[in-house]
């Protein structure tokens, strides 16, 4: 790349256009500390440089969308399902992107890790694409107090003592075989043990 | 990769994954022939075989549920923007993937080509990443009847002629320069003058 802009003035360019996306929501000072936290997190793990304003901006953007929706300042327009479990970077993203492909728009998914860490297994990645799923530029995320309050559905897997629980909220903790580790063999078990629930959980959330 | 599937077989499932996700919207007959349509544009193009159920699956999702939409089987939550150009390489992906950056979830973003050729082109791909915006997996794509009569706003942007024009909508069509075969800096400042009409036309299809 000839001309790498300084990451500064992207991030600058990044807080005018959130501020724009989210006027009348946000204050000045809550987006710039939204890509402040998404730049500490994601910095520390990037390994191309032009990739992280692009991963700054998406970590903000969802994040802001997750405070507006806990704190009630947007309103929903379809139910938020949160799949959670220790990395995020195995089950809870495949039954996320399960979830979203299943679900033709009719409800909105994110996932957490309640100590993210790692890259996304890429055995998981290969056995979503074999589904016609893809799990492109899907990283680990944390599990922020934003993120468990605005969701109306909160799947656990595997997180122990340190998966969240909030009465009200519509929660369960499956019982599902980590992949880590694993062949694709055991990975395409797990894929469709997941897909099972969450076409189960659809249609209780949906119909 | 030790064990690729059999694309029948992926997309054997694919028709499955869509008829539970368009249950009681689509019939299997009509899931078929989109992902038989999604086939037929994409196979051609693709260069990677593991990535092509991926995009046919992305594809088919799009075009059902823009005709589930524009035949009013679903019910719309909020505004669909169609941007459509000539390539679908340059000017209509930059400018929805503006849009969707800009609009907090608050609009819904397509973009087609009157005749999509090509790949994205590289250098918006690069000019959209130094503002936080990813084209991932980007592809030129057909205008269709469907994603036409989905939208409720339609921008084109020099198909002149090729350009649909449906009374009723909100239509537009922006004199912006073509991105292909200019340099960075050229580019830069199509992407900025895109962006400065994308916030006006957000504002007054939100405000």
């Amino acid at each position: 790349m000839s001309q790498l802009l300084d990451p500064r003035d992207a991030y600058g360019t990044l807080r005018t256009d959130l501020g724009y996306a989210y006027r009348g929501v946000f204050a000045a000072e809550e987006i710039a500390e939204a890509v402040e936290a998404a730049r500490e997190l994601l910095e520390p793990r990037a390994t191309i440089a032009t990739f992280l304003p692009v991963l700054v901006a998406r970590q903000a953007r969802e994040q802001l969308m997750a405070k507006a929706q806990a704190e009630g300042r947007v309103a929903k327009k379809v139910p938020e399902i949160l799949f959670v479990c220790v990395h995020n970077a195995g089950r809870s993203q495949m039954a996320a992107a399960l979830a979203e492909h299943l679900s033709a728009r009719r409800v909105h998914v994110r996932s957490a890790g309640s100590k993210p860490t790692g890259e996304i297994n890429p055995v998981v990645v290969e056995a979503l694409a074999e589904r016609g799923i893809a799990l492109s530029a899907a990283y680990p995320k944390p599990l922020t107090d934003s993120v468990v309050q605005a969701a109306d559905v909160v799947i656990t897997m595997g997180c122990g003592d340190s998966c969240p629980y909030y009465p009200g909220k519509i929660y369960e903790d499956w019982q599902v075989k980590d992949p880590a580790g694993q062949p694709l063999a055991v990975v395409r078990d797990i894929r469709d043990d997941l897909q099972n629930r969450v076409t189960e959980l659809l249609r209780r959330v949906l119909d």
